[in-house]
This record gives C-alpha cells, structure tokens and sequence, in this order.
C-alpha cells in the first residue's frame, strides 16, 4: 500500500503522530522507553490512524491537519499498539512484524507494564480534544477487544462456529477500532447522530473486510510475502471464514465428515483441497467486497474530494492485498 | 480497622461503591464476570476508597455522598485492583488475600485481560465529574505505578539502595494513590493549588507510612496474623527501610560484612538478630509516625469535624496494624 492516494494523503501527518507518539513514550525508566520505542519503531502500516485522517479529510479538509485532532488519531495507534503487547504475552508470540517481540526481548513484565503503560498514555492523549465521548469511545474500544478476545478463547475448536458467530467474534477483534477511527473526526465536529451511524457503519466494513483477508491470507499467502507463519489459525484452533463457508457448500455427509476430521488433524493439504473445490476464497473476498461497497455507497451524501477517492482506492487496497 | 471512626463515617459509602464497581463488570462473556467478581468480593479493606471519602467529608460534607465523586471514589479502587491482576501475572502469585489469584484460577490470559478491561472501567467511572484533571490523574497514576514496578526490578538486590531511592520506590509503588485519593476531592470542589498541595502531601505520608509498616511487617508478623507469606521480600531480593536503617546503624566493617552476606544468603534468623540490635524496626515506625505528624499538622488549616478526628484515627491505626 505504498505511493497510493490513501498513503499520500496522510503520510505529513503520519509523521507528525510518530513523533506526538514518541513523546508520550519520554519516561524516566530507560528499558521501558527502549521497550516502548522498540514497539512503535518496529513498523507497522499505522492504518487506523491513517484511516481516521482519510475521514476527517472527508468531512472537513481543515481537520486534518488539527492538532488536537492528531493526538487522538495518535491515541488509536498507541491503544492497538497496547493490545498488541498483552497478546503477544498471552499467545506467548515470539515474533512480531518479523522482529523479536517485545516479551521475548525484555520479558513478560515489561510487555504486561509497558501495554498498561501506553493504555494510560491513550487517555492522555484522547483529552486534548476535550469531549467526553471521545473517551467513552477509547474505553468502549478495550472492553470491547477484551470481550472479543476472551470470548475468541471460549470458541476455540467450534467447528459448528455460525457466520453470525465469527462477525461478533471479528468485530469485537478488528473492526471495533476501525470503527472509532472512522466515528473520531464526526464527534470531534459535531455531526449529526445520523451521519457518525454512516461512518461507523463503513469503519465496521472496512474493518471486517481487513480481517477476513488477514484470514484468507492464513490460508493462500506464501510465508515470504506475510512475514510471519502462515497455517496459523489452524494450528491455533480457530475457526475463520474460508472454514466456515467451506463446511456451508459441502453437501454430502462424507464429505462434512472428512473436511471436519481434516481439521481436527490440522491436515493443512486436505483442508486447502476442499477451500479449493468450494470456491470458499472466492466467496470470502465477495463477501468482503459487498460489505465494504454497501457501506461506502451511503457516503455519498458527503461532498466528493480527494479525501474520498483516497477511500475509494482503500476499498480496493484492502480486498487485494497480499501481506 | 474494624468499628473505628474511619470505618464508620465511609462504611455506607463503601456500600455503594461496591455497587457500583459491580454494575461495571456486568458483561455478555461469563468468564470475564466471574474473573473480575471473583476478585473484587474476595475481600481488601477498600482503604483507598475510604481514604478518599474521609478527606472529602474534611473539605465539604456534603460531597461524601455524592454520586458523582463515588463513582471517581471507586475508580481508584477499581485502578488499584488492576494492578494487582496484572502484578500477580506477572509475580506468577498463587495467592491473594489467602485466596487462590486470578491467574492461578482463570489463567494468565484472563489476568491480563481482565486487568486492561478494569483499567478501561476507571476512566469511564472517572468520567461521570467532567473534569479532565481527574482523568490526568489516573493516567499519571497508572504510569508511575508502571514506571515504580519497572525500576523496583531494577533495584533488586542492590544492597547500597540509599533511603531516597527507597522512598521514590514506595512512591511510585504505593504511596501515589493515596496520593491520588487525597487529592480527588479538593479538585472536584476546585480548592486552590497550594490546599490541593497538602493534601497530596498527607496523602504521599499516609501511603508512606502504609508501605514502610508493610515492609515492617514482612520482618516482624506471624504469617496467621499477616494471611500470607512472611520473609517474602528477602526472598525476592527486595531491600526495604528495616535493612537500610540497619546497614546505617552498623558501624564495623566486620558487622556491615556479616550482614550484607546474610541478606546474600537470606539468612533471615541472622538477619533478625541485626534488625532487633540496631533497632531498625522502631527506627523505620519513628519515621512512618513522623511523617505523617508533620502532613497531618499542615491540615490545620481545615475545619476541625469528625472527618479530622477520623483522620486523627488513621494515623496511628496504619502505625499500629499488624496485619
């Protein structure tokens, strides 16, 4: 997602957030900074707060370039960034973007302080915009990802996992913190209830777009473009989409019975046989599609601008990326 | 610290805040329920709530019934019981309150996770004053609290930890939610800063004091009264006043020899036998009953009520606890 009009739009104040990050990050306590800073330097797209300017660039070009405004958009990093470090703790993740993890290097203390340490910061941050809701929202988004999370744990090896199921289980993982990226700019102007519905609603599409291809990437990308392990939510026991809309086109009992007995063995070959014979990716990226379109078509009640064909181009982005 | 004056003027309102604490962990996912209620009725003294509605019945009686300040009265206990969720983590405690911890009942991932979602819970209860200075002060809270954990792993087994850095530790580790506690209801009723700054003075004394009898404790109680491990800080290497005072006390190097090997060799029987010659442990209550005498007498300037003899009461029941 380099050198598009998405990128283009953001990357001044991409830079601008980085540094209102790394300042926040300013502590006395050398392993913590050198931990924090190991985190928020080791990559990452910062596509949430490069999503939050987008919209804001779509309600009001002048926002964009608020700094109020940017503290918050810098808060949604800082607060995946945090839920990033207590998941690694707890899936005891050794890898992280292709580096050493932040638990691996400095140990679990640092990692389980240093999340708590960046979820303060997140507040600190969210308060320059003196609105109460949008504070509301912050805490809204954590309870929200823990729920998700634990309740991702509760459903580990259901191979009966419904649609419905896996949607709660992604937004409650992924398209919550689209969501308040998208909703951020419209409460920080003052728009109507009506309007921040809209924006949520295609945060949410965006977001469960971004996940069902994260988990169709599980299963189709190569590990040298992905840059981590893939076969990985098999391994883990966790029941994604492609599994889902498979287990729906199989017809015939033999079939079910093999395909769940497949996954049961965590026989990566046979699974991807049947993702194959049922067209399951296919539909994945149809679904996400449809999704994603659905809602952007309810944004034309905002002006036209360059704001907007930057999210036209997100849409794109987002269903066909490999890594 | 049953049926005295501090209990007594703040029991009802401990009624409510447990309430209230209890409506905010009331989510969908029953594991996180049952996580967070198993350790939030498992008893704790609510100390800090207590210490916070007494100093606002110091100020203004009418605030200790108000519902907006007990719903900031409970954010700190709630903020303080994250953090124990996260230290038992990461300490890998199997105990807590003479009660299996979280962890060792619902796993680490439900620890750590429940700790974040608490953590999200303090400031949407801290919310309810409209008052950013309050939200500003749970985040600095959190990030000393961060920052003590961090540099108390740092300082472990450094025997030359002078009595500065002690209390910086017990600072960061203990004292600034007193501090905190104390200081909630003078920026609520907007006193001016050099009234707010006394009672942070007495409120960093009284949280003092609590650590350094804490830290007594750990040489002098039987485990029966204290409900769990005695020598545990020896154990983990920690140097608290008691050793420090009496390293200064020692004054030939055959002495200063003998006793830093033992603290090398947690010898606690030797140990015990430099504490009781040198007096430290009399030494380190002088200092705790001092510091708060100097804090409480600047209070003066308050009105004297119940609530002043209440806190009257506290001091010497910190000093004089044995649990």
């Amino acid at each position: 997602m380099t050198n598009n009009l998405f990128n283009k739009l953001s990357d001044n104040q991409i830079s601008n957030i980085n540094k209102i990050i790394l300042d926040q990050i300013n502590t006395p306590v050398e392993m913590l900074n050198n931990a924090c800073a190991h985190l928020i330097t080791s990559g990452g797209k910062r596509i949430r707060p490069r999503f939050a300017i987008i919209m804001a660039g779509l309600l009001d070009k002048t926002l964009v370039n608020d700094e109020a405004f940017a503290r918050t958009a810098a808060a949604i990093e800082l607060l995946h960034t945090a839920t990033l470090l207590h998941d690694d703790v707890i899936d005891e993740s050794q890898l992280r973007r292709g580096k050493p993890s932040t638990n691996n290097l400095f140990g679990n203390y640092v990692a389980v302080l240093g999340g708590d340490y960046l979820f303060a910061k997140v507040y600190t941050l969210a308060l320059y915009n003196n609105k109460n809701i949008l504070l509301n929202e912050f805490s809204r988004a954590v309870t929200t990802l823990v729920e998700g999370e634990i309740s991702q744990m509760d459903n580990i090896a259901d191979i009966n996992l419904s649609e419905k199921e896996y949607f709660k289980v992604i937004y409650a993982k992924t398209s919550i913190l689209f969501e308040v990226a998208a909703k951020l700019p419209g409460y920080i102007l003052d728009i109507d209830d009506d309007k921040i519905n809209l924006l949520a609603e295609y945060g949410i599409a965006i977001g469960n777009a971004f996940q069902i291809v994260d988990d169709v990437l599980d299963y189709t990308a190569t590990e040298q473009t992905l840059g981590k392990d893939i076969g990985n939510d098999l391994e883990e026991n966790k029941i994604t989409l492609p599994l889902i809309y498979c287990l729906q086109s199989l017809d015939n009992e033999k079939d079910i019975t093999e395909f769940k007995q497949a996954i049961k063995d965590k026989n990566i070959k046979l699974i991807n046989d049947f993702i194959k014979k049922t067209n399951s990716i296919e539909k994945c990226l149809t679904k996400a599609k449809s999704m994603i379109g659905e809602a952007f078509q309810k944004l034309n009640i905002f002006n036209d601008n360059e704001y907007k064909d930057a999210l036209l181009e997100l849409n794109n982005l987002i269903i066909n990326r490999d890594y």
